[in-house]
This record gives structure tokens, C-alpha cells and sequence, in this order.
């Protein structure tokens, strides 16, 4: 099992082939075995196939291929709608119009959505994220028709693999572990724990072909930008404060 | 693998056996191998082994015992402190001290979380998540020194299985899923969807132990109460703005 999990890759190119409904009720059923707070499964799945939903989907994520090429386009999404409806249908006042209960049910989201995708590559699919979801929240839940209560948080494509890209770097483990309380990084650990991220043949290509200095200005300057993380951050507590959670 | 994740229960009490480091170790390389925005790997997992360091994380998961009994907890922090180091070590500004950020860095966490649980339910441990973690944010920092950028979003408690639990009922796949729209629900599919966990003997239990008339007013009135989750909700907020988020 951990073999699966050690060589996994992100796959972004798919073949033609369908993913059965069968397989996917039978992987999504076990992603709904997970972790869940309370009992409660504070989230909802929205599954889109059809062609004209992935088109109207694809601009909320940066027309990005995955999203109209892929058989199966899954939203996980925060959802005390359902939960709420129950309670006032039982006698039941609920208190969940708060930022509290939108990280819980997010954290639920999260943790469906990641199961998925182990099962999913358990069964030879490929899984792709695709974190512009947070960013294009408002325009999501226009084109899913979500209530109140329901926040889209992340969306996976899932296809079978049509590419075989080599494996991702990852930072050493000493980097992303600490042992009983927070280590803070000295000058010299920066260095060390990026210097293998440095050193490879494509970081170099891409700080070439953004015309940067350093890898960690393509980051900065171009794929994740101050000014864009903040017109996406007031977009998205906006939408928070419209869907009930603020 | 599926059956894994079909037949898994959370598991809160372990035997005194411990865990071997490189056991842990393994997992969680293979755990970091999960998807991660841009690559960045936006955080960080504190490893808490130490009798004393669990008692004074405890109260903070308001004493639940599997605190203290688990011989490994571990603390998923959303972790933009790292990244950011290394931006400003190479001539480039970060951009991620916003909300956007941090939801980013909470999934990424999550997500490493959960296939840290599957990794460790294959090997044979139990788990169980902590979603205490959210509310009590602010002491979680104070205690494991997390500096700016770095919030807490989940624990999970590790340990070798002292018991075999039922497993807990989960809603039909039905009523997580929508085929590519939302479809709100009418009264009688919340009837119908909520109706197998009513008619269990444990829930009926449940509402007779807390004097209630309905399972969900033991939700709403006992176990997530709008005034805590009222007043958690400032809390972390304020955690947010602290750490740098807001």
C-alpha cells in the first residue's frame, strides 16, 4: 500500500476511456468511510460528465485542460445544508453559520477528497487538484446551483493515465517534521532543504523561461501573486459571508 | 486497497506498544508523496512523543484521553513560515500573508494528513483525528512555539489497536452525491437519507443518555453548540489575524 502512495504522480493528460459509474460509486463509497467530524459528513460531492458543464466549469479553473478532457470532474465541497435541513426537520436548532463550522466542514471535504484519490490511483486512474477552486468559488457555486451553506473547496479530475510523467521532488522529511515543538529554520537549513529543488535541471528551465533570477521568484512574481492572493482572498470571505459561514 | 478503506474505524484506544520511528518515518515520506499546491508543500506536522508535551496538549483536545494514552500524536499545521524564508533568502517577496494563503496551506496539511492515516491504517495502527485542533488554535501554538505563518488545523492520534469498535454508520451514497448540479433536498429525502442512522440502537441511546427528543438536537444542543461554535469561530480568527492570514 505505501508503494501506491510512494509512487504516485499527479497526471494531467487522460485517454478517451470512460471511468464506469459503477467504479466511481464504488471508490466514492469508500472515501465516505473516512474520517469525518462527529459523524456528521459535512460535505457533498458533485460529479460532472457532461461536456457543456466541464466547458462552463473550465474558465473557473484557468482554462486548465484537465477540466474539459477528463471522463469525471469531482467538487468537494462544505456543505452544512444538508445537516441544517435534518435539525430544523428534527426539532433542532442549528448553530453552524459560523467560520468555525466552515473549517470543519472543509476539513471533511478535504479528507473525502484525498481518500478518493487514493482509491482512485489504487485503481490505476489518474488524479489531478486543482486548487483555483478556493480562488472561483463565487463563480462555482453559480454554475452548480450550490445553497446556502455549501462552499465549493477543492476539485479533482480524474482520468486513466494517457501520460507518465516523472515523480514530482519532494523537500527532505527533516524539513516538514518537527519533534515536540516547532523548530524555526536557521539560514543554513533554508539552503539545505531547498538546494536539491534547486539543483534540478527543471527548476533551472523555468526560472529561464520566466526570465527570473530565482526559482522563488517565479513562485512570487509569477504563479502565486501577492495582488491576485488578495483580490482572490476578499472574493472568497465574500463568499463565505454570502453562503452563511461568517 | 479499497477493502482498506471500506472496512477502517477510527480507533481511540492502543496498547502500550510504541511506535518505531522509522515505521513513522516511512509513512509520513510516503504521506508527503500526496498532491500539494504548485509544490510547495505549505506545511508542517509536529511530532509529539513526550509524556509531558501530550499532558499539556490535552486540555487544549479538551482531555480526551487519546491524547495522553496514544504513544504518537501528530499536529498538521497549515505552514507558510518555511516557503517564505526561502523567498526572502532568494530576492523574492512572499505574497501569502492573506486568507487565500491560508486555506491553501490548511488543505495542503489536510491532505497530508489523511494519507498519513491511510498509510498508517494499512500498517495495522488505529487513528483517530482531533477536530478540536480549530478551536483551540491559540494554546496549540502557544504550546508546540508554531511562529507567525503557522497555524494548526488538525491532530491525529496514532497507536496500535486495544479495540475493536462497530463500525459507525455512514449516509447512502445518495445523499453525499450530485450528478452535476446541486439538487437540494425535499423533506422526504432528508427522511429518507437520515432514517437508517435514526433507527440505530446507539443513536436511540444517545438520545435517551442526553435527554433529548431527537438525535439531532443531541448535535445541536450538546455536542457543537451555536454559542461555541460562536465563540471558537472569534477565536480563530483572531488565531488567523496573529499568525499573519488576515
Amino acid at each position: 500500500m505505501l508503494n501506491y502512495l510512494n509512487n504516485r504522480k499527479t497526471i494531467r493528460k487522460y485517454t478517451k476511456e470512460d471511468i464506469d459509474q459503477n467504479l466511481l460509486n464504488e471508490m466514492i463509497t469508500a472515501a465516505c468511510q473516512a474520517s469525518t467530524t462527529g459523524n456528521m459528513q459535512v460535505y457533498s460531492i458533485i460529479e460532472t460528465r457532461d461536456q457543456k458543464m466541464k466547458e462552463k466549469l473550465a474558465p473557473c479553473h484557468f482554462n486548465q485542460s484537465m477540466v474539459t478532457e477528463a471522463p469525471v470532474v469531482l467538487t468537494f465541497c462544505a456543505d452544512f445544508n444538508r445537516f441544517n435541513k435534518w435539525c430544523r426537520q428534527r426539532r433542532a436548532e442549528p448553530g453552524f453559520d459560523n467560520f468555525l463550522s466552515f473549517m470543519t466542514a472543509a476539513i471533511d471535504a478535504i479528507i473525502a477528497a484525498q481518500t478518493l484519490c487514493v482509491a482512485a490511483e489504487a485503481k490505476g486512474l489518474g488524479i489531478c487538484y486543482l486548487g483555483t477552486t478556493t480562488y472561483m468559488a463565487e463563480k462555482i457555486i453559480e454554475i452548480l446551483e450550490l445553497p446556502e451553506s455549501v462552499v465549493p473547496v477543492t476539485t479533482v479530475t480524474l482520468g486513466w493515465p494517457a501520460e507518465d510523467p516523472e515523480q514530482l521532488d519532494r523537500l527532505p522529511l527533516k524539513a516538514v517534521m518537527h519533534r515536540e515543538k516547532y523548530c524555526n529554520y536557521s539560514e543554513q537549513e533554508i539552503d539545505m532543504y531547498y538546494s536539491e529543488k534547486e539543483a534540478r535541471e527543471d527548476s533551472k528551465q523555468f526560472i529561464e523561461e520566466n526570465k527570473k533570477e530565482t526559482l522563488a521568484q517565479v513562485f512570487t512574481d509569477i504563479r502565486y501573486r501577492k495582488e491576485d492572493n488578495e483580490t482572490f482572498s476578499k472574493l472568497l470571505l465574500k463568499v463565505l459571508k454570502t453562503q452563511g459561514y461568517m
